[in-house]
């Protein structure tokens, strides 16, 4: 997507043609700068001071961290000491998991002379791959948003909200919830988004505002209080989320909050939709509930990372002090809330046969 | 309530007798400092500042301004211009107007050299009918707390989740929706309480945070966001919020946000409770989404007030630059999310017939 005109992704290879350049997303969204990255070390930092945050962008980083490790040393030793490294920078992370599988069985069969070449150019292929799989996840959404488009007047606004930050920012490009109002809004169609702020960590007012200002996407930033009271006076036309986990039954695990806003949808008849990429089904899941619900810290509730009027970025608490704070980071909504899917093979209804009609490959029993 | 130990309200005369001390809101939770009001126009600015807030409070607040006024000057015409001023600090505030035209009619039948000694008899009577009031409320649910624990093991914490600020803060003492937490507390009943943060203004992490806290209540902030999941993990036992205008079929008008925490509770089988004073009942209502809702300053999203690293309270923006924000005050939970309201008169179901059994002078056709 665009910042200030010029196509980005977040990350690219730097000038020098091996190293790797990723925008610091812990500066967003008061400063824009990138850091360079020359070694696994540096790209398991990146990982885990959170420069890159979103589980596609953690994972073509890994990839990447794998490249700059092969081609330091390519041994074997080294291969197995740079995935260790990088898988422990996020343990919940799956996709992390899945990159860096995808790159030993890649790389492990060939002549360490080799490895450095075809781990750049798998690293690639996995950033290629994640563009084309969010462009689809757009596409299909576009659809969604066309119909809804159709039955209002000529030239209305549609109003999204989204929750959280599943953008670009969190992809390579184009993301997952926002990847179909980006292609609305390049085929000018007047989209507007309601970005919930998202606390504690402010995802969507820090970096979903960001980047749909920076591609010149109209938008509103509401507190998360909000979206229910648009939602009753019709300012709502659709809501689109991400997922960081969704069960073979179509239940969806996200950004704490969401659960709140599919309620407020369904209460509402506000269609409620959460695009996915496919990776992020866990097929051996039926019930939603037993995923288990990390506990962050609770300093992201009790202080907040603002500008202050002097221009400095600084930390500031605003919870009563000696106030005590819990930091449940993720819930869970349940499939009868969510009105479909959104994948890159389609759009399917948030339920088992729904997605086994989509991917009969992973349907229980596909084996048999 | 107390702070560290000492018993206070919120508003009181000074020590010379005749000028009004109230607890600086704005400072709170980060610093306790109180300010001392001499004229009519002092307490005006204090009401607009939001030195004072919480319609109780500020309808008390209007009634010393009046009697401030007759001191200085008991005329007609002096009597005229203070109630102009003080109503016109906050142009919506049912309770501000209720309190004035109160003060209105007990002044204006008297000779003026009698007019300074009744309006403060009339504001302190307004205080103590106040206090008598909040304290009725939350005996009647403190009943709803004990009927929550006799269904618990004993000793087990009743966990009570509330939204926004309807404690003694809001009011002169006790509160609203924290006046059963009090006295189940001070009666030894272990309760604990869920504090939404309640954005934009935070008026839960910094005022429902610090007063439980000062008064040794155990509690802990949570995020808007996460209200729902602790309800589906069985965390919330009941839920009692404040209200800022009812209707007399119990459609709530309050705070922003507490919609969303009725849907879950539903959701939930967790029981809804509001808590409210029957002069915030609007028996004209018949249909809460009628109540205008008033849109308040982006600011109060975009940038928060906070402590810094040197000590020192500031204003920070958490929002991107150049993002816009939008910010309804409050939200309209229809009465169908409702389990019963708390009245000082006792518990009733959110219905025309419920509300007309505890206060049949109000009902319709009562007159007929």
């Amino acid at each position: 997507m665009k910042i200030q005109g010029q196509p980005y992704r977040t990350i690219w290879l730097a000038q020098d043609g091996w190293r790797v350049t990723v925008i610091d997303q812990t500066r967003l969204p008061f400063r824009f700068e990138t850091v360079t990255l020359g070694t696994a070390e540096q790209a398991a930092d990146a990982i885990r001071a959170m420069i890159v945050r979103g589980a596609p962008l953690i994972g073509a980083t890994a990839a990447y961290g794998m490249a700059l490790a092969m081609r330091a040393d390519p041994s074997n030793a080294a291969l197995e000491a740079a995935l260790a490294l990088l898988v422990s920078t996020r343990p919940t992370a799956v996709n992390l998991r899945w990159a860096l599988e995808r790159m030993r069985i890649r790389l492990i069969g060939l002549k360490p002379r080799s490895r450095a070449q075809a781990a750049y150019d798998e690293a690639a292929l996995i950033c290629d791959e994640d563009v084309a799989l969010c462009r689809s996840i757009g596409e299909h959404g576009l659809k969604l948003i066309r119909e809804i488009a159709a039955r209002k007047p000529a030239g209305a606004t549609i109003n999204v909200l989204t929750h959280c930050n599943a953008g670009w920012l969190a992809a390579v490009d184009w993301g997952t919830a926002l990847a179909p109002i980006y292609l609305a809004h390049d085929a000018r169609i007047p989209v507007h988004v309601w970005v919930d702020e998202t606390r504690p960590r402010n995802q969507g007012a820090a970096l979903t505002a960001y980047e749909l200002g920076a591609h010149g996407v109209p938008h509103t930033v509401i507190a998360d209080n909000a979206g229910g009271h648009l939602m009753q006076r019709g300012q709502v036309d659709m809501v689109i989320v991400g997922t960081d986990r969704t069960t073979a039954t179509g239940d969806v695990a996200n950004k704490i909050g969401t659960y709140l806003k599919a309620l407020a949808a369904y209460d509402n008849g506000v269609p409620f939709y959460v695009a996915l990429p496919s990776p992020t089904i866990d097929w051996n899941l039926t019930d939603g509930f037993t995923i288990p619900i990390e506990e962050r810290s609770a300093q992201e509730v009790t202080h907040l990372s603002g500008l202050g009027e002097d221009g400095s970025v600084g930390i500031f608490r605003v919870v009563a002090p000696g106030s005590p704070a819990a930091n449940p980071a993720f819930d869970l909504t349940p499939a009868r809330l969510v009105t479909a899917l959104i994948t890159e093979r389609g759009v399917a209804p948030a339920t088992a046969e729904g997605l086994a009609g989509l991917f009969p490959e992973h349907a229980r029993g596909a084996a048999a």
